[in-house]
């Protein structure tokens, strides 16, 4: 990536302190959904992550992943897939539970959504502690998708996330922090 | 709308007996995301119904919405600017609660996301009952915003929806049932 749109993508993060609880800083994406200048730079250089390699399927992670995601999958012309919160999806799902800081999530894919030997990409805002992207991963390969990239706008390297995604699965991410 | 387009809308929508529950037949739009053809042409009707008035930010709600608004948002090289269920917004919010079929819902728009009088199109996948979208728009009024459109994919006329939204907003969605 070029430094100038680094600096572009950088400066239309804002970060909150203590959201949504005491201690924590919370990056704050909406300035850069808000300039569209910057939102194609950060949908082109999620794209550009993929290094030219063909995909069949987009995957976008309930809520912030369906922005990027599906804006993605609308430029490569190719399927969008959202994986969802339980309960959200209507039609016959495959479902991955996983641990939060406190208790558990499980996270939903249709099951005729990805064909076995499909290539798949799953995009995120964020990578935090792992959980909902390993989550999604899961998903992907049970219904027999091949992994080609987990690309993420901004990812906390503390919070060692990727760690979690498996060393088969080409991670990439625009922003470390 | 060309018949033919039409069409292909209405083959590319899958109904769901009995979701979230018995007796609703839900409007499953995940089988027109995974076609990319099909896809293109839903954003490209949504954005019609602006007919080439000028825009200046686009609302997509939480969450299917942001999926059809992040595209039409990123194609016309806009702002996009997501309206969330309550605590999801880390900065300074506006909020507008709502009633639902039992109990109660609230929303939130950040409020440095519009500027008065900034030209704003709402955009959902689904106009049902019409809370959601009306306290959409009354956000929107709050921050001083003009509502040029409010567009959704699919109506369901028997639910009347489109009489909460008042009689100023042009309401458009290309697909009644």
């Amino acid at each position: 990536m070029k430094t100038e749109t680094l600096e572009k993508l950088q400066a239309a993060i804002r970060d909150i302190e203590d959201f949504p609880k005491p201690g924590i800083v919370f990056k704050d994406i909406t300035p850069l959904l808000l300039d569209p200048e910057v939102f194609k730079l950060a949908i082109d250089e999620l794209i550009a992550t993929l290094e030219g390699q063909k995909v069949d399927k987009i995957i976008g992670i309930d809520a912030r992943g369906f922005i990027f995601g599906a804006v993605i999958a609308h430029q490569m012309g190719i399927g969008f897939v959202p994986v969802r919160k339980v309960g959200k999806l209507p039609h016959d799902t495959e479902s991955v539970a996983y641990s939060l800081e406190y208790g558990e999530a499980e996270i939903q894919i249709h099951q005729d959504a990805i064909s076995a030997g499909e290539r798949v990409m799953i995009v995120d805002d964020l990578l935090a502690t792992g959980g909902t992207a390993a989550a999604a991963i899961e998903l992907v390969k049970r219904l027999g998708g091949e992994l080609v990239a987990a690309s993420f706008l901004i990812e906390l390297d503390f919070l060692n996330g990727r760690e979690l995604l498996g060393a088969d699965v080409p991670v990439h991410s625009l922003l470390n922090y």
